[in-house]
Protein backbone atom coordinates (compact mmCIF):
# COMPACT_ATOMS: atom_id res chain seq x y z
CA UNK A 1 0.00 0.00 0.00
CA UNK A 2 0.89 3.28 -0.75
CA UNK A 3 2.45 5.34 2.23
CA UNK A 4 0.52 8.56 2.94
CA UNK A 5 1.97 11.62 5.10
CA UNK A 6 -0.77 13.81 6.67
CA UNK A 7 -0.55 17.82 6.68
CA UNK A 8 -2.00 20.43 9.67
CA UNK A 9 -2.19 23.32 8.64
CA UNK A 10 -3.50 25.23 11.87
CA UNK A 11 -1.91 28.62 10.58
CA UNK A 12 -3.98 31.15 8.95
CA UNK A 13 -4.05 34.60 6.77
CA UNK A 14 -1.97 36.08 9.09
CA UNK A 15 1.47 34.42 8.63
CA UNK A 16 1.41 33.89 4.78
CA UNK A 17 4.83 32.37 4.45
CA UNK A 18 3.31 29.05 6.69
CA UNK A 19 0.45 28.65 4.22
CA UNK A 20 2.66 27.63 0.88
CA UNK A 21 4.29 24.72 2.48
CA UNK A 22 1.84 22.17 2.74
CA UNK A 23 0.82 22.80 -0.50
CA UNK A 24 4.40 22.00 -2.04
CA UNK A 25 5.04 19.88 -0.25
CA UNK A 26 2.07 17.81 -0.77
CA UNK A 27 2.18 18.10 -4.48
CA UNK A 28 5.84 16.87 -4.20
CA UNK A 29 4.94 13.87 -2.13
CA UNK A 30 2.27 12.93 -4.93
CA UNK A 31 5.18 12.67 -7.92
CA UNK A 32 6.79 10.48 -5.34
CA UNK A 33 3.72 8.25 -5.53
CA UNK A 34 2.63 9.03 -1.80
CA UNK A 35 -0.77 10.02 -0.73
CA UNK A 36 -1.02 13.33 0.65
CA UNK A 37 -3.96 14.70 2.95
CA UNK A 38 -3.91 18.32 4.05
CA UNK A 39 -6.02 19.00 7.09
CA UNK A 40 -6.98 23.08 8.14
CA UNK A 41 -8.17 23.15 11.48
CA UNK A 42 -7.64 26.44 13.98
CA UNK A 43 -7.26 29.49 11.93
CA UNK A 44 -5.88 27.61 8.59
CA UNK A 45 -9.35 27.41 7.64
CA UNK A 46 -9.43 31.08 7.09
CA UNK A 47 -6.89 30.51 4.31
CA UNK A 48 -8.88 28.02 2.14
CA UNK A 49 -12.02 29.75 2.71
CA UNK A 50 -13.69 30.75 -1.07
CA UNK A 51 -11.70 33.42 -2.83
CA UNK A 52 -8.88 33.87 -0.37
CA UNK A 53 -6.04 31.59 -1.43
CA UNK A 54 -6.36 33.94 -4.45
CA UNK A 55 -5.34 36.64 -2.06
CA UNK A 56 -2.71 35.44 -0.66
CA UNK A 57 1.15 36.38 -1.43
CA UNK A 58 4.02 36.14 -0.26
CA UNK A 59 7.43 37.82 -1.35
CA UNK A 60 8.06 37.00 -5.20
CA UNK A 61 5.64 33.50 -4.99
CA UNK A 62 2.80 33.24 -6.79
CA UNK A 63 -0.68 33.33 -5.30
CA UNK A 64 -1.06 30.40 -3.03
CA UNK A 65 -4.20 29.70 -5.12
CA UNK A 66 -1.81 28.51 -7.76
CA UNK A 67 -0.20 26.00 -5.05
CA UNK A 68 -3.42 24.91 -4.02
CA UNK A 69 -4.92 24.19 -7.60
CA UNK A 70 -1.79 22.44 -8.23
CA UNK A 71 -1.84 19.92 -5.47
CA UNK A 72 -5.39 19.65 -5.83
CA UNK A 73 -4.81 18.41 -9.75
CA UNK A 74 -2.37 16.13 -8.73
CA UNK A 75 -4.87 14.51 -6.15
CA UNK A 76 -3.89 15.65 -2.81
CA UNK A 77 -6.79 15.62 -0.67
CA UNK A 78 -7.87 18.58 1.66
CA UNK A 79 -10.30 18.41 4.62
CA UNK A 80 -11.60 21.24 7.03
CA UNK A 81 -12.71 20.85 10.60
CA UNK A 82 -16.44 21.85 10.97
CA UNK A 83 -15.83 22.77 14.59
CA UNK A 84 -12.90 25.59 13.68
CA UNK A 85 -15.07 26.78 10.77
CA UNK A 86 -17.86 27.25 13.92
CA UNK A 87 -15.40 28.83 15.83
CA UNK A 88 -14.36 31.25 13.65
CA UNK A 89 -17.89 32.14 12.36
CA UNK A 90 -17.43 30.45 9.07
CA UNK A 91 -20.46 28.45 8.12
CA UNK A 92 -18.84 24.30 8.08
CA UNK A 93 -20.82 24.17 4.19
CA UNK A 94 -18.40 22.67 1.66
CA UNK A 95 -19.70 25.30 -0.65
CA UNK A 96 -17.88 28.27 1.95
CA UNK A 97 -14.65 26.97 0.62
CA UNK A 98 -12.09 26.66 -2.13
CA UNK A 99 -12.40 23.38 -4.38
CA UNK A 100 -11.64 20.22 -3.66
CA UNK A 101 -12.09 21.04 0.22
CA UNK A 102 -14.09 18.67 2.45
CA UNK A 103 -16.01 19.58 5.47
CA UNK A 104 -15.48 16.63 8.70
CA UNK A 105 -15.55 16.39 11.88
CA UNK A 106 -13.02 17.19 14.47
CA UNK A 107 -12.22 13.71 15.45
CA UNK A 108 -11.16 12.92 11.91
CA UNK A 109 -8.15 13.61 12.70
CA UNK A 110 -7.27 11.62 15.14
CA UNK A 111 -8.03 8.52 12.71
CA UNK A 112 -6.22 10.53 9.77
CA UNK A 113 -3.10 10.67 12.35
CA UNK A 114 -3.17 7.35 13.70
CA UNK A 115 -3.52 5.86 9.73
CA UNK A 116 -0.67 8.26 8.56
CA UNK A 117 2.83 6.96 7.83
CA UNK A 118 3.93 10.52 8.89
CA UNK A 119 2.45 14.04 10.15
CA UNK A 120 3.78 17.48 9.66
CA UNK A 121 2.05 20.34 11.35
CA UNK A 122 2.40 23.80 10.27
CA UNK B 1 -2.47 -2.90 22.87
CA UNK B 2 -4.05 0.13 22.76
CA UNK B 3 -3.29 2.75 20.55
CA UNK B 4 -1.73 6.29 21.72
CA UNK B 5 -1.94 9.48 20.50
CA UNK B 6 0.77 12.43 21.84
CA UNK B 7 -0.70 15.99 21.46
CA UNK B 8 1.77 18.48 22.30
CA UNK B 9 0.69 22.05 22.98
CA UNK B 10 3.45 24.80 22.61
CA UNK B 11 0.93 27.77 22.76
CA UNK B 12 -0.01 29.65 25.51
CA UNK B 13 -2.49 31.95 26.92
CA UNK B 14 -2.02 34.22 24.26
CA UNK B 15 -3.22 32.13 21.86
CA UNK B 16 -6.26 30.86 23.36
CA UNK B 17 -7.77 29.35 19.78
CA UNK B 18 -4.95 27.28 19.99
CA UNK B 19 -5.43 25.17 23.55
CA UNK B 20 -8.85 23.64 23.12
CA UNK B 21 -8.14 21.14 20.18
CA UNK B 22 -5.70 19.07 22.14
CA UNK B 23 -8.16 18.84 25.39
CA UNK B 24 -11.38 18.11 22.98
CA UNK B 25 -8.92 15.91 20.64
CA UNK B 26 -7.92 13.90 23.25
CA UNK B 27 -11.53 12.93 24.80
CA UNK B 28 -12.46 11.80 21.58
CA UNK B 29 -9.08 9.93 21.07
CA UNK B 30 -10.79 7.95 24.84
CA UNK B 31 -14.23 7.64 23.73
CA UNK B 32 -12.34 5.72 20.42
CA UNK B 33 -10.32 3.82 22.92
CA UNK B 34 -7.02 5.38 22.15
CA UNK B 35 -4.81 5.89 25.10
CA UNK B 36 -4.05 10.18 24.59
CA UNK B 37 -1.60 12.08 26.59
CA UNK B 38 -1.30 15.83 26.58
CA UNK B 39 2.40 17.48 26.88
CA UNK B 40 2.38 21.14 28.05
CA UNK B 41 5.76 22.34 26.38
CA UNK B 42 7.61 25.99 25.88
CA UNK B 43 4.64 28.83 26.71
CA UNK B 44 1.69 26.31 27.05
CA UNK B 45 3.13 25.84 30.50
CA UNK B 46 1.27 29.02 31.52
CA UNK B 47 -2.08 27.36 30.29
CA UNK B 48 -2.33 25.07 32.50
CA UNK B 49 -1.34 26.81 35.93
CA UNK B 50 -3.58 26.98 38.63
CA UNK B 51 -6.42 29.21 38.14
CA UNK B 52 -5.63 29.91 34.20
CA UNK B 53 -7.92 27.99 32.79
CA UNK B 54 -11.12 29.45 34.16
CA UNK B 55 -10.12 32.32 32.89
CA UNK B 56 -9.40 31.20 29.47
CA UNK B 57 -12.39 31.46 26.90
CA UNK B 58 -12.80 31.39 23.11
CA UNK B 59 -15.44 33.06 21.32
CA UNK B 60 -18.91 31.42 22.55
CA UNK B 61 -17.17 28.59 23.81
CA UNK B 62 -17.34 27.30 27.57
CA UNK B 63 -14.45 28.11 29.63
CA UNK B 64 -11.45 25.90 28.81
CA UNK B 65 -11.26 24.58 32.35
CA UNK B 66 -14.52 22.36 31.15
CA UNK B 67 -12.53 21.15 28.50
CA UNK B 68 -9.47 20.22 30.86
CA UNK B 69 -12.08 18.77 33.31
CA UNK B 70 -13.42 16.62 30.91
CA UNK B 71 -10.28 15.17 28.81
CA UNK B 72 -9.26 14.46 33.13
CA UNK B 73 -12.53 12.38 33.84
CA UNK B 74 -11.84 10.75 30.60
CA UNK B 75 -8.29 9.12 31.62
CA UNK B 76 -6.45 12.21 29.28
CA UNK B 77 -2.91 11.93 30.72
CA UNK B 78 -1.13 15.28 31.28
CA UNK B 79 2.60 16.55 31.69
CA UNK B 80 4.18 19.89 31.98
CA UNK B 81 7.98 20.23 30.80
CA UNK B 82 9.91 20.91 34.19
CA UNK B 83 12.66 23.18 32.16
CA UNK B 84 9.75 24.65 30.48
CA UNK B 85 8.46 25.86 33.71
CA UNK B 86 11.67 26.95 34.59
CA UNK B 87 12.52 28.99 31.73
CA UNK B 88 8.59 30.83 32.52
CA UNK B 89 9.57 31.22 35.69
CA UNK B 90 6.98 29.00 37.36
CA UNK B 91 8.45 26.79 40.00
CA UNK B 92 8.46 23.19 39.03
CA UNK B 93 5.78 21.80 41.43
CA UNK B 94 2.56 20.04 40.44
CA UNK B 95 0.72 21.96 42.84
CA UNK B 96 1.67 25.22 41.05
CA UNK B 97 -0.39 23.63 38.07
CA UNK B 98 -4.27 22.36 37.69
CA UNK B 99 -5.04 18.89 38.26
CA UNK B 100 -4.75 16.18 36.98
CA UNK B 101 -1.02 17.87 35.32
CA UNK B 102 2.08 15.95 36.53
CA UNK B 103 5.56 17.44 36.03
CA UNK B 104 8.48 15.40 34.15
CA UNK B 105 11.66 16.26 33.05
CA UNK B 106 12.19 17.58 29.66
CA UNK B 107 13.97 14.39 28.16
CA UNK B 108 9.98 12.72 28.80
CA UNK B 109 8.90 14.38 25.24
CA UNK B 110 11.44 12.20 23.87
CA UNK B 111 10.36 8.69 25.23
CA UNK B 112 6.67 9.94 24.30
CA UNK B 113 7.09 10.71 20.75
CA UNK B 114 8.47 7.23 20.06
CA UNK B 115 5.93 5.32 22.06
CA UNK B 116 2.94 6.93 20.29
CA UNK B 117 1.26 5.83 17.55
CA UNK B 118 0.69 10.21 16.12
CA UNK B 119 2.25 12.94 17.68
CA UNK B 120 0.37 16.33 16.91
CA UNK B 121 1.73 19.53 17.47
CA UNK B 122 -0.23 22.83 18.97
CA UNK C 1 18.89 -0.28 14.21
CA UNK C 2 18.97 3.10 16.10
CA UNK C 3 15.42 4.80 16.53
CA UNK C 4 15.74 8.32 14.91
CA UNK C 5 13.51 11.18 16.69
CA UNK C 6 13.33 14.04 13.44
CA UNK C 7 12.64 17.76 14.90
CA UNK C 8 11.07 20.58 12.71
CA UNK C 9 12.16 23.89 13.23
CA UNK C 10 9.54 26.46 11.59
CA UNK C 11 10.13 29.21 14.40
CA UNK C 12 12.75 32.07 13.79
CA UNK C 13 14.63 35.00 16.11
CA UNK C 14 11.23 36.25 16.66
CA UNK C 15 10.08 33.67 19.20
CA UNK C 16 13.45 32.62 20.62
CA UNK C 17 11.74 30.55 23.42
CA UNK C 18 10.57 27.96 20.58
CA UNK C 19 14.35 27.72 19.17
CA UNK C 20 15.70 25.68 22.47
CA UNK C 21 13.24 22.98 22.24
CA UNK C 22 15.13 20.99 19.24
CA UNK C 23 18.48 21.36 20.18
CA UNK C 24 17.99 20.21 23.60
CA UNK C 25 16.20 17.27 23.09
CA UNK C 26 17.79 16.22 20.23
CA UNK C 27 21.10 16.57 22.49
CA UNK C 28 18.84 14.00 24.54
CA UNK C 29 18.07 11.36 22.46
CA UNK C 30 21.69 11.22 21.50
CA UNK C 31 22.57 10.23 25.16
CA UNK C 32 19.91 7.80 24.64
CA UNK C 33 21.49 6.42 21.44
CA UNK C 34 18.77 7.62 19.30
CA UNK C 35 19.73 9.32 15.90
CA UNK C 36 18.52 13.06 15.76
CA UNK C 37 17.98 15.59 12.70
CA UNK C 38 16.75 19.34 13.02
CA UNK C 39 15.32 20.20 9.50
CA UNK C 40 14.73 24.10 9.48
CA UNK C 41 12.34 25.53 7.61
CA UNK C 42 10.38 28.64 6.84
CA UNK C 43 11.25 31.49 9.64
CA UNK C 44 13.22 28.60 10.98
CA UNK C 45 16.14 28.95 9.06
CA UNK C 46 16.53 32.54 10.02
CA UNK C 47 17.83 31.40 13.46
CA UNK C 48 20.90 29.17 12.04
CA UNK C 49 22.44 32.18 9.66
CA UNK C 50 25.93 32.10 10.44
CA UNK C 51 26.52 34.72 13.65
CA UNK C 52 23.07 34.51 14.70
CA UNK C 53 22.50 31.74 17.14
CA UNK C 54 25.17 33.91 19.41
CA UNK C 55 22.83 36.85 19.45
CA UNK C 56 20.06 34.54 20.71
CA UNK C 57 19.11 34.25 23.99
CA UNK C 58 16.04 33.34 26.86
CA UNK C 59 16.00 34.50 29.71
CA UNK C 60 19.00 33.44 32.24
CA UNK C 61 19.54 30.88 29.30
CA UNK C 62 22.98 30.55 27.65
CA UNK C 63 23.13 31.92 24.10
CA UNK C 64 21.41 29.66 21.58
CA UNK C 65 25.09 28.94 20.24
CA UNK C 66 26.00 27.18 23.14
CA UNK C 67 22.83 24.63 22.68
CA UNK C 68 23.29 24.44 18.86
CA UNK C 69 27.43 23.26 19.62
CA UNK C 70 26.70 20.99 21.86
CA UNK C 71 23.86 19.15 19.86
CA UNK C 72 26.68 19.22 16.50
CA UNK C 73 29.09 17.65 19.01
CA UNK C 74 26.58 15.02 19.61
CA UNK C 75 26.34 14.17 16.46
CA UNK C 76 23.04 15.90 15.63
CA UNK C 77 22.27 16.06 11.99
CA UNK C 78 21.01 19.86 10.89
CA UNK C 79 19.15 20.46 7.65
CA UNK C 80 18.11 23.92 6.28
CA UNK C 81 15.56 23.96 3.63
CA UNK C 82 16.63 25.83 0.56
CA UNK C 83 13.27 26.71 -0.95
CA UNK C 84 12.60 28.54 2.56
CA UNK C 85 16.43 30.00 2.33
CA UNK C 86 15.43 31.90 -0.91
CA UNK C 87 11.81 33.04 0.31
CA UNK C 88 13.76 34.92 3.22
CA UNK C 89 16.23 36.09 0.94
CA UNK C 90 18.89 34.19 2.15
CA UNK C 91 21.76 32.51 -0.39
CA UNK C 92 20.92 28.97 -0.44
CA UNK C 93 24.36 27.86 0.02
CA UNK C 94 26.34 26.04 3.39
CA UNK C 95 28.79 29.25 3.48
CA UNK C 96 25.20 31.03 4.82
CA UNK C 97 24.53 29.00 7.94
CA UNK C 98 26.77 28.50 11.11
CA UNK C 99 27.97 24.50 10.86
CA UNK C 100 27.27 21.75 10.19
CA UNK C 101 24.36 23.32 8.84
CA UNK C 102 23.41 21.23 5.37
CA UNK C 103 21.19 22.67 2.54
CA UNK C 104 18.81 20.42 1.36
CA UNK C 105 15.63 20.61 -1.24
CA UNK C 106 12.27 20.96 0.48
CA UNK C 107 11.35 17.76 -0.90
CA UNK C 108 14.07 16.45 1.77
CA UNK C 109 11.49 17.04 4.59
CA UNK C 110 8.70 14.63 3.20
CA UNK C 111 11.66 11.49 3.16
CA UNK C 112 12.71 12.44 6.52
CA UNK C 113 9.30 12.27 7.69
CA UNK C 114 9.03 8.97 6.23
CA UNK C 115 11.72 7.26 7.76
CA UNK C 116 11.88 8.81 11.25
CA UNK C 117 10.32 6.98 13.99
CA UNK C 118 9.16 10.66 15.66
CA UNK C 119 8.22 13.98 14.30
CA UNK C 120 7.94 16.82 16.16
CA UNK C 121 7.63 20.47 15.44
CA UNK C 122 8.26 23.88 16.60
Amino acid sequence: MAKNILYVQTSGPDSPDRLYPPFVLASTARAMGVEATIYFMGKGILAVRKGEPAKIKQGDFPALKEAMDRAASEGVRMLVCAQSARLWGVSAEAGEFEEPVEVVGAATLNDLALEADAVLTF
